[in-house]
């Protein structure tokens, strides 16, 4: 009793806003009425302390970044099996996955003229280095890739600005993705990019940039902040003419083992049918990769031990799965259709958390429509913490492979304002994400899971 | 009429509430009535372009940061001082002053146990050197001087890092002025700070530490990162042995002359009174010192200007002074003091502008309770920029050394809420001003310099 009086005072916000959901002229649907008290239960346990902060701390502090490829990569998944095997979570292992090695050595970017400054920078992920002493020459600044077709006889043999503000991820980072194909294509000699974000303190963001034309020569390409990039751009309005060296070591390395971190709740009556979610275990090779993706991976992993430790066994398998190498390859969820190809057809759904650890906005689903109705009533658990809608469209780069053979896709969605602030930058760290919140998407996610995981009848598939 | 029309186009904000400001209750002041034309005119000659940004920005991108000592500072005097002869403004000279000049050297700070981490840094101005070779120790972390007393006897041949969360500049940055001393008065070896600010993004502030104090140890100081400070702070916590190699040149050489940057707009009735404003136009040596505080000079540049232009000229002289050296010496005030001793009784009022380039709050006032009464009269003229009210208490660091001698000072006034994120690091930018912000400014300050310089009876001293 004492406890049940604790957790109301820690719930308290919470809780009320549930009891307004129950007082809600609507009634409440079938699988609220079923599951309304399994989903306070796993409430009150995810709020009740800062358990998955301090685990996503304990490991961006003690591994840091996590780039395919590296050490800190293996480290961070053997310490993560060990702890899931201490925390009694089964079938702990890593599955294996021969990931791409992408490394980029020393860099840098310096303005010579008009005047002397050191550029922060990152290269771009798969891009090629320089020779070496660098690539010196003068910088055409261009807002768009219309502009740098109607300069292209400005381009030859200068290196090339793409100076693009941020208008939303999916839109600017094209430039990212094909910037250096496209300068090449008019004899640029390298590529700069307006880092990819809406707001930065002179903080570059990296990347990957798409595989290269093989018609095209292969240029190296790398951000600069958007500071510079504007300041660069300026400079061009003056006429004053602008000469950048670029100096970069990167080279792609042959491919080297690495693993998907695998853990589970096995299924009561159904063991071969899996609820699968989890995030990407790698990172950029920059800051400590906290809400890309670490997060994600705490997230189902804190889910799957609340649910093991209230005691909350569904029907079906709940698989947590942190993959390898989403950030530069794609491998781990390749990796996982390729070994889980037999199973695929008792994988009851799939959901990626890999768009940050903010305020938790509700659940994106991709499947047929029946299957759409259920996750909606689903979501109506979700209220008191601020997602009980679903919207259509969901999924996530490491578990496409799976959903392009047919396994139904959700990606669990939070408050994006800041996120591009802090992606794939040496600013992504533990401290910017609220305890509370990241609370919050733990229960969100182990009720979504665990629902799904133990309904008397599967999810319908279109 | 033209020209009207357009004007009142760009203008239709301002307008509007300049007309819900004269339709208000309250009758206008006599202040008001005398001088609600001139204030509008230059309003709308302030808000008609962006010739105050595109000056910053051009100073700024053209001469980047601007120590004291530094090449970069005096041509950038230079050129402020040709650009002002060339707009016709009068007595333009520079004043000398000789400042002490702090080179930062090579510096840099490596998390060597429990991992490797670089850690982002910027030494503290005036802080000496490590010993070649660097400083390598065990890092002793404190949230407060009592903390560190505290722990005295632990803190001997360590590192000491003060982990003080941001709760006020005026609170925090006690740490960053008296950290040095008081870690080695405990047998310190050099002291790290996190950095002063609400937020970063893995961002190091510099900022000047307070003298040494004669009978202690002079230990090395330098700021780290938010992030990086908090890392360390939960390593200690969980029990980590925390080693880090810090390695600085730092070191302070012979003064070297530099100049305050003065020009007028001669009073037509009396010229030896002077109502004196600016802000300095030294800076740390990161980022372009945009908002710290070149936009404070160019927003007093560019009031005496636009009153030029509009053929405003007062019956006092309005002097628009570029103080040099505040951040780490306030040379630059002391000597504008001692150059104009003799005319200060007749220094009506001294207006700097300091705290950044925001949206406009209104002025802050230090002298009399009859000036303020004034001051708060001529107020009502700014609600157009959003600030028609005064508040007590005003100044600034390079008026102080005139204040102390009887000139009333103010200080001009804006939103703060995003200051302290910039300040003193790579990320103060012009790219963070809002152009029409900083015309906004322009014209506040225009406002209450040609006003205070004209009134017929000058501002009432104590």
């Amino acid at each position: 009793m004492l406890r049940l009086v604790l957790l109301a005072m820690l719930l308290a916000p919470a809780a009320s806003l549930s009891a307004q959901n129950r007082k809600a002229p609507a009634r409440p649907n079938p699988i609220q009425r079923e599951y309304q008290a399994a989903a306070d239960r796993i409430i009150a346990a995810a709020m009740a302390d800062s358990a998955a902060w301090n685990k996503l701390a304990e490991l961006t502090d003690g591994f840091g970044h996590r780039i395919s490829g590296s050490e800190s990569l293996e480290q961070a998944i053997d310490w993560i099996l060990a702890r899931m095997k201490s925390e009694g979570l089964e079938n702990v292992r890593g599955e294996p996955a021969m990931v791409p090695r992408w490394v980029r050595g020393h860099e840098q970017a310096e303005l010579l003229e008009p005047r002397y400054v050191k550029l922060p920078m990152l290269g771009l992920g798969q891009s090629v280095g320089t020779r070496r002493g660098g690539i010196q020459a003068e910088v055409l600044v261009v807002s768009s890739f219309d502009e740098l077709k109607a300069r292209a006889a400005d381009a030859r043999g200068k290196i090339v600005l793409f100076d693009v503000p941020f208008t939303g991820y999916g839109q600017t980072v094209r430039y990212r993705g094909v910037g250096a194909v496209e300068a090449a294509k008019v004899g640029a000699v390298a590529m700069l990019l307006r880092s990819v974000g809406p707001f930065g303190m002179r903080t570059p963001h990296t990347g990957s940039m798409q595989p290269y034309d093989s018609t095209v020569a292969r240029i190296p390409g790398a951000a600069i902040t958007m500071e510079d990039a504007a300041m660069l751009h300026r400079m061009q309005q003056r006429g004053q003419k602008i000469v950048v060296r670029l100096e970069m070591e990167a080279q792609m390395l042959p491919d080297v083992p690495s693993r998907n971190v695998v853990a589970e709740l096995a299924g009561r009556e159904k063991p071969a049918e899996v609820v699968v979610f989890g995030g990407h275990i790698d990172s950029w090779d920059v800051g400590t990769g906290a809400m890309d993706d670490a997060g994600g991976v705490v997230i189902a992993w804190e889910a799957v031990r609340l649910l093991q430790k209230l005691g909350l066994r569904p029907r079906r398998t709940i698989r947590v799965v942190g993959w390898t190498n989403e950030e530069n390859g794609g491998r781990g969820g390749q990796a996982y259709r390729d070994a889980h190809r037999s199973e695929l057809a008792g994988h009851v759904a799939a959901i990626e958390s890999d768009g940050g650890t903010f305020k938790f906005r509700g659940f994106g689903f991709t499947g047929s429509d029946s299957a759409y109705a259920v996750i909606r009533q689903i979501s109506k658990l979700l209220g008191p913490l601020g997602g009980d809608s679903a919207t259509v469209g969901g999924g996530g780069a490491d578990i496409g492979p799976i959903m392009a053979l047919g396994v139904p896709g959700l990606s669990h969605n939070v408050d994006g304002t800041r996120y591009f602030w802090f992606h794939h930058t040496d600013a992504d760290n533990v401290d910017k994400i609220d305890p509370r919140e990241l609370a919050e998407n733990v229960a969100a996610m182990a009720i979504m899971a665990y629902v799904l995981a133990d309904l008397p009848t599967p999810l319908p598939r279109k």
